[in-house]
């Protein structure tokens, strides 16, 4: 069942195509309370959920035959605490995917904006999935998930095999900037799963780390292995900044995360260290979450997270306004404490 | 059938469970021609809604087994006018309602934002229901109608009786700025019906009375008894605002209204006088509406208001960018005209 | 089939009222790469749309009883390259229809915001609808397809003729600035249509062709005859624009177009030319195109287009930014080519 809840089979002269195409409206509503101390303390409701950032999509799939099909996606965000979209506005949009596309026999061509092939063989790999205060920052400081005005193939599954590449074009006439290239290896075979991403994102970039930064070069690397009792993970990330003066610096990220099911729920838990290479500027990050599933749709869950800071390292948690209006100084430290629902449609 | 049209069963293993889990599309949209005499005049078309705002939602619940429900509701508003959406940008949010929650026999329990307990115990009292140039504006002047960033619990319904109560956070670290307790208490049985509200939203408000509005403290109460042939309404509200400096003032609000059935449609009518109590600056205002029932989900209508201030008041009709064209000098009067077809979905 | 593909029959005690009353959720989702070569070369992702503007939109039907039945459209444009909506701040909205109304043996009145009946007279001639690289610039220059704040009001069909009417409130209390009226008549019978459109707009227009043009005044007249190996149209656009110190200019619009089945895909080729009154600046633009069905919902299409300015003039490709970024000097050229994937639901 999972997310097609409202999974609408499409009105079709044959039964067969009929069980074959489909459109579907899903969506993710999730939030709760939560408390952040940072230099102060703030309470409020998390912004865009807990364990699932809340959101609202349709997707749909139409069987062309010959084993072709069409698909597309368009979804956005919701901050389920105030009502909100992601837009600039505070519009509802489209921006978490909008693409149009065809399968086959030779794979997956898409059209559009979606989340980048390399963030997609990586990021799994992270127990609390990305996503509220648990969530490790290997993917922040102006690293881009989403590629836009972009081309994306995936190859067939091959032995448990996958290969994508995301092309996002610049829109540019006289330079490369914004131009994003994306590739993401995966291998999956019963309880060990790796993956490995590569990007090549051409500077002009805003939330750089560096607000001079051009480029931005990734690798990362990840695996889990599911021991049955117990599912262990590691991940590592290699980000290379360069600006237009030609000065460079390194941000290498490593994570370790165990997920274990106990008794209707799951216990998650990760350690990460991020590391600058030009200072010895670093921090350490833990998580402990729990997540009770009440049916396959809906969860309540409670998250703890504690990130400190060292050497004048600045890396806050992820609570959006919350880690802001929190505050922190250099070489600080925030920990925070989450609870909240997770309903799935 | 009301406004799940669009009722889709959710598809589950239990046909009972499917018969209690749903997700429902819907929505209003309501315009027409308006026209607005204050100092000069304005004909255009109703913003947001003659009878209803215009609105798009989806809502849910589902059942997980031993009284306990899982419910969620998104919902925005709609300028059928120009098709714009509520957000500053101009895009469609979800604004109008955002939670997702749990009720069982402890009640209810929702995170997000929602129309406040308070306000949902009287509003319902006035005949136009708070929509279009005939509601009385009992709940202008900076009055928020919405907690955001909110915990809200409502009881089970005992014996006619139900309380409810929001807790919105300030999301603040130094200051209770924002911070929003509202409570609704109501009780129904047959013809009857009471309800009481208190409010305590503190400062930092945009669109307060007073510039240096700090702080609003609300108390109101309303009433309405069924005789059949008709239904008389009357409700009281108090609002007294202080700002950073101590100073206050209060707005004392009342209205008597009427609703009969004639025919398949229902006459509506409403008188409110509101007066501020650091002077004598008050007003008075007179609603006459008719509404005729095309089907369940379908309607037409007309409504005629007349407002008018005295002392130095500045009371306006409630219609938007209308209201605000057609003008108001201090003393002045407003009246308008509102014809228009409401459809439900 | 076409777009109701997720017709929702609405539940209903009758199973005849239940044909005739539906709720329909549907969309297009279209893009693919364009190369424009302007002043500059610019390579990106369509932004609306490279054969038909990707939207989402719901609209319904309710039969009221005795002929009469209420309808509702509300549906919005969607950037397929980025998934931003097209509020200025980025945000979904329904801006490309919104509207409630009525239709009965009377014809059909209704409120909001929908496409005037003078632009859909005539804009069905072009071979490339309006839409993509190939579309004739016939709509540009401050013209405004749309009318909001508006009555329509559109005749039954009577022996092929229909005529429709739309009124837009200006909204204004001391001049007649945004009043926009239009008129459009059409006759189809078998092989042959014709459409007629009139449009009067009140000025104080954005995007007017100059800064300080206060109206614009419009007729224009289209026909096609499908031959059956082909289909040949044809169009022309006066369009007058005058400013508040009496100045005024001409526009003058000329089109051929041809479309002709080609197995499962359709070629389409159009010529234009655009002349303006007060200098000799001029333009000539030429499309070709093919789509591919491979399904009633789904098509490829690959589209080419040539646009020469001379003596001044600086008409561009219908490309959005892409055109913006490739650049036009007066008197220059742009041509480009546009690949895609169109996807209706």
């Amino acid at each position: 069942m999972k997310k097609s809840l409202i999974a609408l089979a499409v009105l079709s002269a044959s039964g067969l195509a009929m069980a074959q195409s489909s459109v579907t409206l899903y969506g993710v509503v999730d939030t709760g309370p939560t408390y952040i101390k940072g230099d102060k303390n703030v309470y409020g409701l998390t912004n865009y959920g807990g364990t699932t950032n809340s959101r609202l999509g349709l997707r749909g799939t139409e069987d062309l035959g010959g084993g072709l099909k069409a698909i597309f996606n368009l979804e956005g965000g919701i901050g389920t605490d105030t009502g909100e979209g992601k837009a600039a506005g505070g519009g509802f949009d489209f921006k978490r995917t909008s693409y149009v596309g065809l399968e086959g026999g030779f794979g997956i061509v898409r059209f559009g904006r979606e989340l980048t092939a390399s963030y997609l063989a990586v990021s799994r790999y992270d127990p609390f999935g990305d996503t509220g205060i648990g969530a490790t920052r290997f993917w922040g400081n102006g690293y881009a998930a989403r590629v836009e005005n972009g081309i994306t193939y995936y190859t067939p599954n091959i032995a448990g095999f996958k290969l994508g590449v995301n092309y996002g074009f610049g829109e540019q006439t006289a330079s490369r900037d914004n131009r994003y290239i994306t590739l993401g290896a995966t291998y999956d075979n019963g309880p060990l799963s790796v993956g490995f991403g590569y990007d090549k994102l051409n500077g002009n970039r805003v939330g750089g780390l560096n607000p001079a930064a051009e480029d931005l070069t990734t690798w990362q690397l990840g695996g889990s292995y599911d021991l049955g009792a117990a599912k262990l993970a590691a991940a590592y990330k290699n980000t290379k900044y360069k600006d237009d003066l030609g000065n460079s610096e390194k941000l290498k990220s490593y994570m370790l995360g165990v997920t274990a099911p106990v008794g209707a729920g799951k216990i998650k838990a990760a350690y990460s260290h991020y590391k600058w290479s030009d200072s010895s500027a670093k921090a350490n990050e833990f998580s402990l979450g729990y997540v009770y599933d009440l049916s396959k749709r809906t969860a309540v869950y409670g998250t703890y997270a504690y990130l400190k800071n060292k050497n004048g390292a600045t890396f806050g948690l992820n609570a959006g306004n919350l880690a802001t209006s929190a505050g922190l100084t250099a070489s600080g430290k925030q920990q925070g404490l989450q609870v909240g629902i997770r309903h799935a449609f």
